[in-house]
């Protein structure tokens, strides 16, 4: 067993090519992955001059983190870090809203606003405006009608992205989340309302995916702004 | 095979106290029987004196009653059958109100209306005020109020009872419907929103079962009404 | 990702005039809340002369609850907090009989229980009544048919529901719990008993929501008994 | 593809010695055979002298064998086809009582009772006594005690066992059947409630299974009476 | 809340006329119940005369237990509890056999056996039998059709009940446990397979539930000895 | 029953600002909708001066549409129907890519790439690349990457827009389709592989819903290419 | 919509390469194809000098292809069509033995044989050796062992290739088949058992999946025989 | 309960013969079971000679062995146990690549490689060659040519075996692993994606199940590479 030519320190091919191909580096996933592969990885990104961010981020990893690169940023509600290696940072362009139904959808909802924002897009959150007080999100239209892609964050009914998406003329990225009572089955009940949404510019990404979200926003947003096109 | 004790002719045991206990007779459930069957059922109820209705009425059923009971109801849309057979009717009390986010919802929304109608309580049915065009169910809110029990029907996303029980200080019962894309799973998901609903007050009967939704608000408004109370 | 313009003060947005819209505060839905949120949630309400009942609190939350709040009523089993502000309290009106098949159900059975009571309305409980040995609800049928809405709480096969809506004349609120052996499913066998009863009049909440089912009923019984109806 | 050498006349393997080792020949199940597969497994079972019983059978096969076996005593409610060889047939024994929650569950008590009674058991069937209207199985409970075995047969909610299995001292064998509405998903909903059984000595066959039923039952009952014993 | 009529020391409402309906005393379910309410369950039963026999008994509870009645039997794999009062025992009558398919199975079958011994049946129990060495099995035919019921317990694919149903002539009552990799989904796969079985006379029980399997193997048997028969 | 105030003719509340609001005419859903309601519908559009669309349309509302309007096109592959009644048509903006894995999810990519065409958007159509043969789709890599929008249609394992989702810079819609053997369960399959995508650009629809896909497509589309961006 | 650059014609990318990547021509997988499309694909294949074996083909276009290609070898019973191009065939090497648990699985069982066959690779097929009556498979053992690869078709329990497994000592490849009674799930339940068989050389395919089966063993075969090796 | 004939230290029955009949001795399951019945089992393998080979063994038990067997190999990523017995070892023959789509993967990757490699035969492994930068996979296309069976590890959308059955003209083992977001429900995404690989010579085994694929490789390697064939 000792023998077989794939050693323990053999656990990663990294994509080094990423950016060049879709814009922005390799992200990671740190879920499942020691504290040790994690350390590795983020060495041979920086190695590389490539910028690291990193999501599902749990403690022991988060205090590694701290300790070896303390000029990175950590989110620990969002379990998110970001860790600039570029030093020429550009100006963020477009204008992403991330919106929650409710106050326990937040973690998911910044690990969104997160990850577009370290991909240099224009972000906002606005928290808590789920349709059981109706006036909360009516109060907000003048603003949700100015963004460029809005990521509405929701668990139990995940009937929000239904209403945003018949408010507005942008596309809306509903994200599920595993919050609610036993028949929400850890996120499937708000999954299957937002496939289903009836209004029809609602796509929709894994459960608790805030990171997913954030990442095809800033994809729009970028090619939105690119100067060549046109 | 042919011996024993039960024939073919037993094939029911009807409840004809269900009156005296539940406050309206027994209603006949269609599917699965037999034309023959029904019709036994249908003429011991009229011998026993009792009004007579059924739901999930099939069309070889149907026109089989048409010709048998020529004075009876039929709602093909809503699949009811409705022979009254106690001359002296009550004047309808109460208001349940009956609202369908879609048109294809409203064979279930008239199976409710029929059967709190047919139960003597006042009814009145909106149709496709569904989410994705809000302003549509904010036009009604001022008649939402003055319900004493506001049911909802809706498949796909099944998002509007959530906003409904957002508006008004009644009940609402939400009926989730089989209609929809693949992910509805025939009503699946917006059984899951309704019962997942961020608004407190939304409870929730199967899949297509207008009948349910509108003998519970019978029952509910028929206990409003009566004069022994408090 | 410091900039961004929501911070971590920002985590609700109260519906303040909940009470003038649908009868009752809003109720603080704890889980998935840190303690820090939930605090600054009271203090608000508080300071806005609204009255505060929390759901689903953990024992980190009631140990601050208890320092801070010791005016604060706590129901360990049920995981319910209550704190009273407005002063003149009206007397009960109602009977809201809640009804468990099991002592495990206990605790969801008091939720909705403590529900119903704090929004003003008469409550009783009767536990582990269950179908298994029928003469228990059997002896209890004057009582049920007394009740203006029966609330019935049960896990494993979820019958009781359908048992005891044969028996009344009222609606009856079923609440599945997540108790039972493997098949239970967490509660999804006894919510599909439930949505499949064939009794007629049984409408049914989300797994263990016992609030779901108290504050239904509330809104129910306080329709029936207010001044200005018929 | 002509060649392998499995031609189309060998489809079958018959285990001609089940009757010695089970005490009864085996069954055929006819879902999914050709007409001409069947008739020629019939034909070798009566060629071998073994009793013919066959389930689910479709309208093409049974006018076939009405044509082929007149002497064969056909039930097209149940779908049963019973072709007795054995001409000296021996006094049913024991006591084996079908019970049904509605008429719709008809076909498949049909098929437990008509298995049951070609292996030799004394059987009865009692229809429509769901829990709806609990007298109606109350009323029962004297016959109920007598029997060796109950079969409950049940679509919908399911609950009939729980109930009938806390009023009798023997074993209860439940049937899901397929009958309801949407959230019954054809028959899952009671057979996860029977599984659920609040009564300890509910045990479950597959769902519409009439004939698992019949022929459990009937083992046991030939046990309890063979000479033999103690 | 504190005024509700019902208050903590009513938990339960005990059945202690199950044993002259049913044939044995209520069986404590302990799971979800806190150490009190066991004790005070225990404590009333003892009171009437009964014999106590819990299932899933967690630590906490069989700690308390073995200080507070040293007399009782436990079985800390079976996580059973014996307590029996009842002074004069009768011989064990009948032959229920318990079989695994594994040796992980072992606790869901100590807790068949445990239970049909406490009600007065004879019991062997033979472990690790399973179909991946059918010799094994194969081995034991001639004990198996011996016995009166034999109970086969399986985890993973739940195939064992379907190879012995063909062996024997009794019935066969399959328990499926939740030991497996993911696609067993805690017990459901087996569950399905056991109801799903080729073999005609397995009927199946929940999840891990040997109790219910042991205890309508002991009602079987009971019926089968009783003296009055025939 | 016949007297209550919403009779047959009224079924639908069209949306008619919807175009104001959200840029784009209200959609018609045609399935569950007798032809009646229809062409109820569609005059009443035309009657607004609104563009007609509408999906899912069977061969009876089809050869109905054919005979009333002539003048529409129909796609009956894709189930389509168009309806043009704005005189002025713009110029294509943007480049919509839609891709097939297989020739049997022709239907659901034709459904969305109408829907872009009729919303102005420019498209393109690319059929049979999946994956079980790599060069196929790696041939058209330039392409892709010209696209502002890929849409990614794909039954079975639905893995194509994983591997489309690594090859390019824009976002990915994928559309899970419900061809394919037994286990995909009607599109279960392909919906859970692009909501795990492991490429984080790619967003999911419903089963089948070709439509959400372009739809959702071109109000990106329409949002990159207005004057007034920047 | 007739303008967008992709036309009727263009259906399907065909991978004219497989067969000098993977050692065998495409096959087309008839269902959801119209007779059209069919006919278009297999005319190519024959223009590039390409085998045509196509599976899943409906009563339409069996028909068809009679017609237009009467030297094509159908068989109606596994769904297949084979159209042999290539003049000169090679003897069939090694051994691939098909077994089906019942007579019901005979069409699933065909598929695989038919295809490793036309592959190249020597089939047997035994039938209806279930592990009801075991000795029907132990009668095969030494049978069993000469095989290089056993494809094993099952449906209800799916118990057969555990059994099987434990006999042999080469793969085992399970099918599992959509036949059976309600709980089996249209072959959800022998999938199961297969995934979680408990012997370990069992590797399982999709529902119903024949072709794949026989695929699978015919590469693994062609490796075994091929004359490089070693 | 003390006097059932199996005790406590009957808890296993060891298939010494399995090497005989399958080529390679039974491999323990450790799961689910306790140190002591651990070692017992251990102790009676290495009594009669066989070498002992356990999987998913815990902390608990690795220690224990640690100390009591301390020439044994133990892989504390891949929770495996090695102690040869047997001391003459065979050169590995054959040719398993194990390939992974993440670094997560890992564990179940070294499982199967591991269990293979004892099997005696070659292995190697590749890790994190996932399909969202195919050019990972894609620079190995000619080792993957060389191998005899490819095992597939993935989790999440489980995409990289479809990709890699259309590169190769071997069979393809794929492994769903429980790595991902909350709709990959623990591997059940990625093992649907797998059984609907659109490359047809993809099998599929449990989730995690590195074992048994591991163990399937090898009883294919050794037949096409034992000296008696052709």
């Amino acid at each position: 067993m000792e023998s077989h030519k794939s050693g323990e320190s053999e656990y990663a091919t990294l994509d080094l090519k990423r950016e060049a191909r879709c814009g922005f580096p390799e992200v990671i996933f740190a879920e499942g992955k020691t504290v040790d592969w994690m350390v590795g990885i983020i060495n041979r990104l920086i190695g590389a001059d490539q910028d690291v961010f990193a999501t599902r981020v749990n403690e022991e990893q988060a205090s590694t983190f701290a300790r070896l690169y303390p000029q990175g940023i950590q989110d620990r509600i969002a379990r998110t870090f970001w860790l600039p290696v570029v030093t020429e940072r550009k100006t963020p362009v477009g204008d992403v809203l991330v919106i929650t139904a409710g106050t326990s959808d937040l973690p998911v909802a910044r690990e969104a606003l997160n990850t577009a924002s370290v991909m240099g897009v224009g972000t906002e959150l606005i928290v808590d405006v789920g349709v059981a007080g109706l006036h909360r999100i009516l109060s907000k239209v003048d603003r949700l009608r100015q963004a460029d892609i809005v990521i509405v964050v929701a668990g139990m009914d995940g009937a929000l992205p239904s209403v945003v998406g018949g408010l507005v003329d942008c596309a809306v990225i509903a994200v599920p989340t595993s919050i609610g009572y036993g028949a929400a089955f850890q996120g499937l009940a708000p999954l299957l309302t937002m496939l289903n949404a009836c209004s029809a510019a609602v796509v929709t990404v894994n459960i608790d995916a805030g990171f997913k979200a954030g990442y095809t926003a800033a994809r729009i947003v970028h090619r939105m702004y690119r100067s060549e096109k046109s």
